[in-house]
């Protein structure tokens, strides 16, 4: 009967602040991190999952810690118990009586529990064989039901509407997995529009999205006004006008800023508003979206838990659920997200970028399009092409579509290599960053 | 010119689950702890500022952790410049750009925001020779303002409308001081009512609590809808009927849940509900405040930034503001909830227990009456007589009142002999109840 060997953990820091990529109006120079974790066992199969929850640089060390702290609920448990029974493990993750005081379900102690989760899934899917999108889709209804914690959101979702849900879906789950592999899944870009870039560099990445098949571009916006409506002109001019542009204001403004910021910007239609404020701010997202109507809202990536993404819903406050795969309670919490999308209409178009994101976000939307919404109209995955090179089975985008993984696992896993060059901070990366800073003092 | 030192922190647990003091429907087994720091100076003074995140036992060494990572933003700066400026090194501490990753403003890097600035008010404050309830009095509505960031809550609260409401009650600022050094400021009691109680127990300390000359006390309930009606009954025959009892879930229901289990304890007139439900769900507390009345809602104590308040305000989901010292970011974010509460009539009634959270609060609500809302009328401050012991300043209440502080600083400074004896897990206290538990095995 094997069991969970201890959880091992390492900070890896990618130094992207030296080139402003990533650049936005509330990150101006992130460190794309991941808090690491792999979960091996003694079966001597070979088989670890391997997981993280992303950070912007400093405070990886906190978020690592956080992981560590969750070693005795795994460490010398059933392997085989625990991960048929993933949905047991994470509501008992998320409610340790003690820890859970430093959330609840939010920030560093959340993250900590997403980064594990995903560590199981990635497991239990090399052990079965299969693409984690494959491992949910191939599940029946009421074993992904089982997934879930429908506590705090059975006003909004039963247990009961879930299944309705899942089994209008089941008889027609098999061609559109077919549809899938043959196909991809749509995505868009945001690499032309970080808020860093110069007008030369926006106008010719533009260009190059659309030569590559994309429909949708993203632009950072935020910084000043000014610059905004010139860089939307820049964009809108090398695009087009039937490409989609998206803005996102990641969280910048107040309400009335907002709402008179992104009409001030209406004469080149972007087609949503990312961010426009708080990620808690369920009400004040509820008057952007009622005021800069046709113009749609999307929020998410910092949109802490089901609770939030809950009233988002029912306020009638967003146009598109963007999920975000380490922030909430993992793949877990993830299925409770995309059912509560599925029930209330409203498309899931999920975060990515960073590190790893878009590596694992792929196998959510794809869940989505086989078992729950069963479209993949007004959905796009996010893809932004950094750091895929350091993942064993990245990331793939042709034509404007995701290529669908076929690697056993949830692709979470980094290259041996890239984890011991970016280690912080040790790695050789840094050292050598740490070099360089030293001799031009 | 004076500069700060390093941030020296300590990891401090008191073993509290040993006799079920504290144990709720969520919190079974709490070890009442804090992730303390002291922010010392060069300026040979001797003056210290101590601060403290409050949590329930594991994980204070990752949220000791998070208050370390702060210390860049604070070793080697001017003391005289931070201290007469807390407005700005409170909104640099909460939105380096980096750690609001882990939040934003949420969780453990808010929690570990809220320590270091509490203890930079608690140094303010010494060097100021008074209470912090007494500085915060003393600054002019301009300065006051100048603390809150009114960022993502100026649609509902705007720098002039604080200013406004700082005005209107400055001319009788005096009179309220006199009154409040007089007359202390009205208390409630949760002592007798933890889950983990006897009936006897509950009884036996209920009719205490009305001896000491409470009005109102507090049962924790959740736990078997059973336990809670007989509980009701004993607590409202030993207290009688002009006592008000307050009821707390501690966040255990599903909103429709709250709904028919609040209802099925009214024939008892519970005088407030608090944490109905998720701390996160404003919707929901709106709809139990509306299905329960007239039965008040309370919640706040898990509510992680002013921008939650915000919105329990405007939606009109709570009858009762219940602030934490030391879950928001500190000092600054409770006087911008403080003001947020005047501007929409609702009073504010702090969370307290834990280890520490009387001694603080005491001071904000004394602000709250002197320079805000300046009324007392139905509002209380939480006791539990807890752990006081450990403070240079405790908290005292006599005749279910708390007497007003007069000691320099935010009464945040524990005992150094209680620092040594329940440091984790190196302390005396810990040593031997690990030493007991090898016996025993």
């Amino acid at each position: 009967m094997p069991r969970f060997t201890d959880l091992r953990t390492r900070d890896v820091r990618f130094p992207t602040s030296r080139e402003l990529d990533g650049s936005d109006a509330m990150n101006p120079e992130p460190d794309y991190s991941a808090a690491y974790v792999v979960i091996g066992t003694d079966a001597g199969d070979g088989l670890e999952g391997h997981g993280f929850a992303f950070t912007t640089g400093r405070g990886n060390d906190i978020q690592t810690e956080a992981i560590r702290a969750l070693n005795p609920w795994i460490a010398g448990r059933d392997v085989d118990d625990v991960l048929t029974h993933l949905g047991d493990i994470g509501r008992e993750l998320q409610r340790d009586s003690q820890l859970r005081w430093l959330g609840p379900e939010k920030g560093v102690i959340h993250m900590a529990v997403s980064a594990v989760l995903n560590a199981l899934w990635d497991l239990r899917a090399k052990r079965e064989g299969k693409p984690l999108w494959k491992v949910l889709s191939d599940m029946t209804p009421d074993e992904i039901v089982d997934i879930v914690d429908f506590r705090h959101i059975s006003d909004a979702l039963s247990a009961d509407e879930a299944l309705s849900i899942l089994q209008a879906a089941r008889p027609t789950r098999g061609e559109r997995e077919a549809r899938l592999l043959e196909q991809g899944y749509p995505a868009y870009t945001t690499t032309p529009g970080w808020l860093g870039y110069s007008d030369e560099k926006l106008a010719r990445l533009s260009r190059e999205a659309v030569a590559d098949g994309f429909d949708l571009i993203k632009l950072k916006v935020g910084g000043s006004l000014e610059d905004d409506v010139r860089r939307m002109g820049v964009a809108r001019e090398a695009v087009g006008e039937d490409v989609k542009i998206a803005i996102d204001a990641n969280q910048r403004w107040d309400v009335p800023e907002a709402v008179w910021w992104v009409n001030k910007l209406g004469e080149y239609h972007p087609y949503w508003i990312e961010e426009p404020t708080s990620p808690d701010d369920v009400l004040g997202h509820a008057v952007v979206r009622r005021d800069v109507a046709p113009i749609k809202v999307a929020t998410g990536e910092h949109a802490q838990n089901r609770v939030i993404f809950k009233q988002l819903l029912q306020a009638q406050a967003i146009d598109v659920v963007q999920i975000d795969a380490c922030r909430v309670g993992g793949v877990n919490e993830n299925v409770a997200i995309v059912l509560l999308a599925a029930k209330f209409g409203v498309p899931v178009c999920p975060h990515a970028g960073g590190v790893g994101l878009c590596e694992l976000v792929r196998h959510l939307s794809m869940f989505d399009y086989v078992a729950v919404s069963g479209s993949w109209e007004d959905r796009r995955i996010e893809y932004v092409d950094h750091l895929h090179e350091h993942f064993l089975d990245p990331a793939l985008v042709e034509g404007g579509r995701y290529v669908t993984p076929t690697m056993p696992g949830y692709s979470s896993q980094m290259r041996e290599e890239s984890l011991a060059r970016y280690a912080y901070p040790e790695g050789a990366a840094w050292a050598d960053e740490n070099a360089a800073q030293e001799a031009s003092h």
